[in-house]
């Protein structure tokens, strides 16, 4: 089998070895996976603003996309809270009101997604997600959680209300107050308390009565469809459709439709921006639960093949009338627990979902919207989690700066301003730290050849003699603070004759340094000093051989600072005798 | 005397210790520097679209306000080539054609200009102007360089032409070709051959005949002026103006008008962008320049105090119907070697400009605008150097890449989009490379206490003990790498106990990071394999002890390598033997 092959299509590595007991474990994990998913999936697509149908397209071919291009043995792909959030916002910003082109726009995004995913995985673009870094992410989801659940109050009190910003949300929210449905509102607090129960006091009820911590703990994850059943029936038999009550209605029933993305330039235009941010949150995401799912097995994932895998599910998504999908974190830990083996457990799956589409979705009709956004909020709220801040706070102060804007303006200026302040501001912000290296003036610790920082340490200095330790790769954006840093502390000094830069610390040295080191070579030649270097490491020593640098230095090179400090003071008795 | 007015106000220093010969000096330079001034001031208000007065007047104030406030001896400031092609560039964006408006846009670029350049120097943020690389720079510098030929070539012929890309202003010359006026080639091609004489051919032989090689230097510094006599004087004695020759025409004769920026914040949302670019690039030219000169006399200047200077120099131009101005390289050059001793000098080639704006503007109608065109294309033409080119394709290929690309764009579609994508570029192949850090196995050199590559060196190891020497900070961009570069090297090895992480040249670790080593710490646990920490550096290992990482650790921190070795494996019989 030719290599790129296999690289490319991991199921033909896993599928070979398929069997009857791995077949057995999948099949359970799907059949836990499915129940869990069909709320969700619904629910989601009401919170990207899409018609409950698309929720399920979106959890059938993805799904068996991704079972044939990914890596991870435990993800479950589908739809998710982030990436719907993000959808509606997208989706929001071309103004459309028909729901054809609504589903349209959201097919297309969910293509380019797939394209912009697929193109970064083959050219082995993956790293470009660390430029995210994890506290941004964290404020960043931090801050989508109460973004979602404050979308979803509306379904709660059965009000209308709208806003891409958190402010926004509430206002519209307040201002309709007063319409507020006493049915809807029953349904939704009851399903919230219901859910919250489920979560934090079923499954020690469970365990006190003598079940298996994992039985009551796949008993506790049903607690949706329980309040699903459990409504749908309610609003059924009261008819509360007829008292205003909003239920999803017809779902059509049947596989998933055929569709086509819109290949008008200036939607993708519009759409491009929006697809690139929820690839690579849904990317980061995705990865990282993949990833530390995999290492519990001893297993391993490609990044960059994921990217291939997400991108094949975006892309599944787009021809079968979904929206953009991801892996997700809890259901990929229900996966895993319910003991999936391998890629297969999520064709699986995709059956399972097949099969609701096929012929649960009359059963459906009466299912309030309330219940879906109470799924929604409980989900999401474990996603808030505040302590980043407090962390980053003890940690480092710019990483809290960038957390704090990331969830302030997620909150006050919507998902995507947010997250690309966030990334912005983590750039600029190392940018800034790696601007200013430490530069230490460094003496000769008496007795021996090591040589300390002249403000920590007591130790020889020579007033002829000027050495810096250099603690930083140099490059473009520190360069100019070498220059300076010299230029101060050497004008004026009318008895210095010789300057070392000690270079052990340095990794690298960009064309922009290599200006900055000529500058200062000619500068301090004007002023009648000599520049040496002391412990260049080989690949810095190998770029600067390919310089003119070199040539033109006034001083040598020297392989230990011991050596620059012995050739260039005359009072290397001290150290000698210590010997 | 209070501290900050010492700061703000450099004039306050060097002003106290003004004598009779300082003036005698800076008066000379001063005499030298106008000469100079009063051709290129009329030409780059040409080559900024605007009327040649501009040029005047952005020569008396600005110069005034710079010896106020500015740092360095010698820098001259007034109206400079590449930043009066990016002001043609912004005022082109504004699609005006009304003068009295373009004008007032030129005034508002410059106002907006000096309040960045101003705040920027109060803030202290000069380290930005660093996040342009030394080899973008160069690029762009050469590729502006042949954009203002270009656009200067339709005044050498008198035809009509426009275009901020070099395909566009070639198009358009040569589809007016057939319009070329044989009177404008004959003063353009003489005066432009003649300038290049004086350039290349006139020093040596002043020299040959006698001359100190001094004098050489400024006669050919006032080949301009000969141009622009003997051309004006042709044309004035043909009435040339009547055949079709542009000249300069009608100059208002006076004192710079008090002039107003607009307040209008639609225009500036539009020219915001351009004057943060014409900022930073007028600022990182006449920095640099300025602290070269600077150097030569064991002086220094303050990076952050020259924002302020040339801030204050774009808002004096801008109340005084100039546009944007910077330190210029060859005027500052010419300043400096004809004695200029304190920014004093500036303020007298001020009143020399003001005399030329009194006495001399009449004079001026006849001269042909194809002299000035002249003189900028014989002074841009040295600015062009495409060895930055062959440096970096020697150095660092990442550099060659980003000056490449700078020149490309700056060429084919124009300066702001070339100076923007040579910026972003260096900071994503900055993160790129800092993205995949060199990390290196390391062994026991026998007899030693060193450890070394065991790919490069022949040393000890034990298969139960994997030590990783990071030589790069830590941080969001490398965490996720080094997670992946654990996990690939770990993931399978079974005899595997204790990983150790040597960190010596790990400068920084942020949070980031931090939760990398976090899931590596986990990951490592769930696999039974003790991870160990090395040689941390005092700041990183005061972060690590505010965070959980070393409380949850279940290996040790060992302040030597050696010291790890020798706790961790069995063979420390060795190198103890050696001693």
């Amino acid at each position: 089998m030719p290599p790129f092959l296999r690289r490319y299509l991991p199921i033909l590595d896993w599928g070979s070895r398929y069997d009857r007991q791995t077949l057995e474990s999948d099949a359970l994990a799907a059949v836990i996976v499915t129940i869990m998913l069909i709320p969700q999936s619904l629910a989601y697509a009401l919170l990207a603003g899409l018609p409950a149908e698309m929720g399920l397209y979106a959890s059938i071919l993805p799904l068996v996309a991704y079972a044939i291009f990914g890596t991870s043995r435990a993800l479950a792909v589908g739809p998710v809270a982030v990436v719907s959030l993000m959808t509606a916002a997208a989706i929001g910003n071309l103004g459309l009101t028909e729901p054809a082109a609504i589903a349209t726009a959201a097919v297309t995004l969910a293509f380019l997604s797939g394209l912009f995913l697929a193109m970064m995985g083959v050219l082995r673009l993956g790293f470009i997600a660390n430029f995210l870094s994890h506290p941004v992410i964290a404020g960043f989801i931090t801050a989508s959680g109460i973004l979602i659940a404050a979308s979803q109050l509306k379904h709660i009190l059965g009000v209308k209300a709208s806003g891409h910003t958190l402010i926004e949300t509430l206002e519209t929210l307040f201002a309709n107050l007063g319409q507020t449905n006493i049915w809807t509102l029953l349904i939704g607090v009851s399903a919230t308390a219901f859910l919250f129960w489920v979560r934090k006091g079923l499954k020690p009820l469970l365990q006190r009565r003598g079940w298996s911590p994992r039985s009551a703990d796949t008993a506790a994850k049903a607690g949706p469809v329980a309040a699903v059943v459990a409504t749908t029936l309610f609003a059924w038999i009261f008819g509360l459709d007829s008292h205003g009550v909003a239920v999803v209605g017809d779902i059509p029933s049947g596989l998933p439709p055929l569709s086509a993305p819109s290949f008008d330039l200036g939607m993708w235009a519009t759409l491009m921006g929006s697809a690139v941010l929820i690839s690579i949150i849904g990317f980061v995401e995705s990865v990282s639960v993949a990833q530390t799912l995999a290492a519990k097995r001893r297993q391993r994932i490609d990044p960059d093949q994921e990217l291939v895998g997400l991108g094949a599910s975006n892309i599944a998504a787009a021809i079968s009338g979904g929206y953009p999908v991801t892996g997700g974190f809890s259901r990929s830990v229900v996966n895993f627990d319910a003991g999936a083996e391998t890629p297969a457990a999520g064709a699986f799956t995709a059956i399972g979902i097949t099969l609701a589409a096929l012929l649960l979705t009359p059963l459906l009709f009466f299912l309030p919207k309330a219940t879906l956004a109470a799924t929604i909020i409980v989900a999401v709220l474990s996603l808030v989690d505040f302590s980043i801040l407090k962390q980053a706070w003890t940690f480092s102060k710019a990483d809290f700066f960038a957390v704090l804007t990331t969830i302030l303006l997620t909150l006050g200026a919507g998902v995507e301003v947010g997250v690309s302040a966030g990334v912005v501001l983590s750039i600029f912000l190392h940018l800034y730290k790696t601007s200013r290296p430490h530069i230490a003036e460094i003496g000769l610790v008496p007795g021996t050849h090591h040589f300390r920082n002249i403000r920590r340490h007591e130790v020889e200095t020579d007033p002829k003699v000027l050495t810096l330790r250099v603690d930083e790769s140099l490059y473009f954006a520190n360069a100019r603070f070498l220059e300076d840093y010299i230029y101060d502390r050497v004008v004026g000094d009318s008895q210095l004759r010789h300057v070392i830069l000690n270079f052990p610390a340095v990794n690298e040295v960009d064309l922009s340094a290599l200006e900055s080191l000529e500058s200062i070579l000619h500068r301090l030649k004007d002023m009648g000093i000599h520049l040496h270097l002391s412990e260049v490491k080989g690949p810095v020593m190998d770029r600067l051989k390919r310089s003119r640098f070199l040539g033109e230095m006034n001083g040598r090179v020297f392989l230990s600072q011991y050596d620059a400090w012995v050739a260039l003071t005359n009072s290397n008795g001290t150290a000698r005798a210590a010997e």
